[in-house]
């Protein structure tokens, strides 16, 4: 659904227009728990996993009600949602949930800064998922929503193609660890894991690229060094952003004792915890090394000057004067006129004389260039 | 009223002459409660907006006492006071809402820094609201001060032409959400979720902005990249003045258990809060983005300039020297006053050999360039 | 009294020697409570202004004991020290309102840090009230200390010549308003409220230089430009050390429920608390701005010399091949020892040929710089 | 054991190509308590040492088990494992002395950042120690982790080489000290102690590399000096990140009663508290000073190059003046053709008036460089 | 005695060695309390003052038993022991004083941390005394460690030259100020209040010096200048160091209630805290200072490049057309082969009108020069 009683001035910004900074937005003055399709997401599917400690069920669900049996049961049920293409499917979704209209708003109009929400008989995660590109360049990152109830879990993801969720539902089937002698809540841990636990990759890549850059910085520094530090940069601030209110949303899951979560799960999510920090240590240790590395590009910028600088300098110190007794000896005052003007030119020894007197020039110019360092300096970045 | 007292040197300073970031004051020592009305201010129009969950009305006040019947009935009335140009209507106006002086000075002295002040059976907040000029460079801001009193809202804005406010408006008119079975706390918090999501829009064009800079910055840094940059940072603080307080001020309202606002009126207020910080948050990542901007063009100039030195360097470093063999050949020694004057004027290569001489040492030069790849760069920076 | 016991080696440093930034200090290991008198201060002038609702004297004061009677009357008596020339005086002000000796050091050696300090039935406050100097550049500061007892006011200024507190003498004298239907913690609340509206002004000349400082960074930037922006740093930073202190002194007024100051009152130091902010938030955004527009005059710097290289560039690539070329066809190789020596010389068109390779080469120097856009820059830099 | 369930586009990451900054993280989606055994790895040596007031035992254990009747004895039983390459063995000791399959995955899969965790009747205390490399170029740190019961310390570190408790075990050997009156967390304090302590030979030798770029950086820059702070500056920054959490880590156990913890302990603990701080104070200086090291490089750079275009501004300002003069009186105009054509050329005293003129102009643009200091400043440099 | 057990890898730091910054570190795995004499240490002389309101004595100590009397008398006694060169002694000291050996270590091995420790029926406080060298130039400083217990005052001094205590010991003496009517918390209050009173003259030097560099780095900035700066960086670094942590432990000695100190001499220490803030806030305006001079100080170089490089353009911009010109006629094209060969050559008004065109040429560079202003900004610099 558009937005209605947009003035006209603004024009209503298409989803691809938007700048990879911004956070949704519904117009100002939009009635509260308005949501926002994207014409092209593709349509939900949904999915349910229902498992005990005896057994394990998936089914492919059609119907938001399908799922209304399953909510009360004592066996644990995993309802997952990908893609936001349909509103009467999420209103409906919605229905059966009891969810709040603000849940539901934060949920389908993505993207939303990751956050905690806690509603009577519900707790509202919002997270941030980042994968890789397949490229390798960057990564995407897509919004996860959990609303974990007493005894289900719904998740609702942007994008249907990919998550990082496998491994959990091959536990769940495998019944590979002690997952499915866990609650509900123990469920959320583990995507919550995954998650974070996903950040790590995407960090090592830039791991690597940061140790690229420092060779590159110092070696050769070019005008692509610049953009691939400044795109470096803007890209951990995304990380940052995406990771930093995690952090704290897990946090506030772990202090505010929250019924839903069990004692013995708060202590797997206290480890999650220390993973989100030691992601965002690492973050910002990147960062502060790409700010140094800005500094070191300056320098070297600053340098690479100084030697053309000293190139220019030292060929023109050596031949300007050169050149300046050529020119001398190039002027043609007439001998004849005066036994003043010009007697060398007849000299028998005039002309060696004269290069005599430049070979000379040139040499100890040279010899004063060398004492100062300034060859040494330069054929040593030759080797570059 | 001009300030009584006010020594003569400090002239009254015209309303046109603040500066961008000045906050209003009035003359040291004045009485508090002081009301300054600018001379080109528009006289006040005051609209009263009566509902309840079965009806609702609309007209527009002449006298502020008028409003007196709404204040204690049970039903919602918003009385919405456009310009400050009249004295006499806003001393009314605060007699009739028995407004504390402090608090009438803050709604009529504009520009005030945003906040909330709870009074006995009042509520005062300060708000800042944002719209893109309709030129699409920069933006303007008002003031709205918002009191929140147990039946009624007054509202008091600065400008009397614009204001985020049609939408609710037209949801109280046509009954569209639920905003008629709620009571004044709740339009008080669509009115405050109004403004702040008006921050959106202008920070979505920021955002496009700094898109365009990032190219411009690398491709074709220029005098007027830098005062763009300068521009946008000194753009993003006043955002962040009018963000930062306002985000403080509805946290207070949240956390402050005031009995004007409900426990369910306070899950939406946390809503708003969450959009201020993500405006806040916004703000923030832009500033930081437009502050490794700038580092990015002071490098743009210095590669700019050591590209300018290469240029200025081969050329130099090429013709120099054979500038100084042609000075040499051009000089006057005369050949018949000795063998050792200049025989190779007369030898029958000498010419020839002079070339390929100046030849063989220019490629050379050139040679020593090209390996030093100093044309591969310039050749790249041509095709900017 | 000058310390006692200072090592010779440390000269007593003269008043007017005090650098800017220097808080008073006394001679380490000195008594507390030792005072030290400037000998260029005038001696003090003491102003009694007693005033219930009724009526309302003014009376000057020569013996500090005159005050006595006043002290515990129920009228609101205001003693105004203005000068701190005369120990003798002071430490008989002290006995006469059982100051603590600590208070007394505080109040007479200035400059002090502001604060606020409560001792038995009385309130220090030390503020700093600042002036725009007549020339209207920079500013001057003198320390103002408050002590507020059950029915008194004390205050002593350093600088007998000005202050900011006629507008309230004013008010009380003529009645205007309802100062004199408050107690003395209103009068105390009054000054202060001068006091840190007197910040205003000034920061509103500020506000005007960095408009002014703007435009010449980027039109003409030159040394001074670096001058004035350095002295508005120190400038800024020297209000800054001002304010900051005055809020959490406010602050700590406001919070410490301290029964010398009325719950009445207290409403209106939240008043002056929120202007304290608004000029703390001044002075720090005029203090970003006029960092960020150190770096721009860094890049304005940067660009000067770039198109001054530029230009150098521009003549010496389009002259020096030119200059070789002359230099060449100046070379006196012998035409009639053979054929191959320089027999361009004796061309029918060799002059010609040899101009027309000239104006070649530099016409096709002049398009590729002006494709690069080499003069396009450098015209539009020179309307500046 | 290798990652299960990896997708294949990820390779699981030698441990050689981890970045310096990376923490360890298992695939995301793995069950917890996932223990990951490098290759190269070597197996674990356990060392039992068992001792109270009035003897002292040491023994290698080969089989985990062998440790059981020690855990309950009243001596205080230190186990101390070095080497993580067997998974079996290091289960079996998570077995034997209970621990959270959390606990171990901490323990096991390094590098992990420093941290207290409390668990029922047991602290896990994850610490880094850091040993100055043989070449005394930087350093390598180990990750130690400190595994505290009622009665028994079990230590776990990576590396079997080196540790720094070697005076420890002597003091138990040798009785020196109070540590066999003692009980065991007095041990752990001693072990913590000594790790934290080993920071400081460390931050000695940084001290003195930054001592000797102080002087390199003014003295003669070079592109090394460069290499050598940014160096230096990314080891500060790794050293930070290793004694932050650690700081914390300490503090905590002070703070929280935890009954492992005497309070006789928690007195030396304090001690060690404030030895982190100093090492923590250290690195934050050393940072600082590096810091600043960068801005003096980029200066020294700009110094520099004024030199260099100092000697080319002299150079080519005295030359290029006579080098026209000469040049004019090369010219061929013909004398013959008209007597206003060059007849200085035919001067009695043309040629000498000529060198004059040059010698002259030469002189006064000597003088001029003289006057203005840039000789002076010249020579100076030379001396470097 | 010497470090035992210390890997030969790592030789004892000589005292002399230990960078400006370090603090003092015994071996890691020492035993705590282990003191460390350096072998120039010279040995302690100890003096104790004992004094009530009616009479003060003062003797000189041999054997630190000696004391044993004066601790539980009711008078005040001041034990000041000076230098720390013979362990026996301080060891017995320890066991007069009941020292803790921690305590012990703390005072003895210097340099450390400054803090305020709490032991049973003692406090513990580390303090740095700074003064200024007599040269003039930088300061040095000594830690003094003041333990206080209910009738005693046990400081002990690192140098034995030179302490701020004079004055307090002719207040003893003579019986001037209140001191002999106070407690021993009063004496710990005096002394500390003359060490943080200390650091004013310190700064007071450093606010001059940066009055000077405002003025060089402006006027004439050269590499000296550059050092300075840093050199003043790095001391103010020291200072700071060396003030926070002291400001940190008076503030907990004023809010731990702890029996020791008595609630009048809380205010007093009041007041000398804020003294300690008043340095910390001189301190931090210095370095903000300082950090602003080092950007002012890279502007200025950018600009003196400028002016560099403007002469070198405005003379060759000047005298390479020029050069050009005479060069084309300085051609030998035979004007016999061809009448368009240089028929200028053969003019009548040939030379004349060449120089004419080249003075044409020059005086309109020289005025294109002019209206952009190089010229005045040239002057202008020449006035410095």
């Amino acid at each position: 659904m558009p937005r209605p009683g947009a003035p006209p001035a603004l024009a209503a910004p298409e989803e691809d227009e938007l700048y990879e900074f911004d956070y949704f937005y519904h117009e100002p003055g939009a009635v509260p728990g308005t949501l926002r399709i994207d014409a092209d997401a593709l349509p939900p599917t949904i999915v349910l996993i229902d498992y005990c400690e005896t057994k394990a069920s998936r089914s492919t669900i059609h119907e938001p009600e399908e799922c209304i049996p399953y909510l009360d049961s004592a066996s644990v049920s995993w309802v997952d949602v990908k893609g936001l293409g349909s509103e009467e499917t999420l209103q409906r979704l919605g229905r059966v949930f009891s969810l709040h209209p603000l849940v539901l708003e934060d949920v389908v109009n993505v993207p939303q800064r990751p956050k905690v929400e806690e509603y009577q008989n519900q707790i509202l995660l919002i997270a941030r998922m980042v994968t890789l590109k397949p490229s390798g360049e960057g990564f995407c990152s897509e919004q996860v929503s959990l609303i974990l109830g007493p005894h289900y879990l719904l998740t609702v993801q942007e994008e249907p193609e990919y998550d990082a969720f496998d491994p959990v539902r091959e536990r769940i089937r495998t019944n590979k660890g002690t997952i499915r002698t866990h609650q509900v809540d123990y469920l959320a841990y583990a995507l919550l894991d995954s998650i974070i636990d996903g950040f790590f990759p995407v960090l090592e890549v830039y791991g690597e690229q940061l140790e690229a850059l420092e060779d590159e910085v110092v070696m050769n520094p070019s005008r692509k060094t610049l953009e691939k530090i400044y795109q470096m940069r803007r890209e951990l601030l995304s990380l940052r952003r995406a990771i930093w209110p995690q952090r704290d949303a897990i946090n506030s899951l772990i202090r505010d004792e929250n019924p839903l979560i069990s004692a013995e799960v708060r202590v797997y999510l206290r480890d999650c915890y220390d993973h989100a920090i030691q992601v965002l240590d690492m973050v910002e240790t990147y960062r502060e090394l790409a700010s140094s590395l800005m500094d070191v590009y300056l320098s070297s910028v600053g340098n690479k000057m100084n030697e053309i600088m000293k190139l220019l300098t030292v060929i023109s110190t050596i031949f300007i004067p050169l050149t300046f007794i050529a020119g001398v000896y190039g002027m043609n005052f007439n001998p004849d006129a005066s036994p003043l003007n010009m007697p060398e030119l007849n000299w028998y020894w005039g002309y060696p004389v004269c290069w005599t007197l430049m070979l000379t020039l040139a040499s100890s110019l040279v010899g004063f260039f060398w004492r100062r360092g300034w060859f040494e300096n330069f054929s040593a970045s030759k080797n570059d």
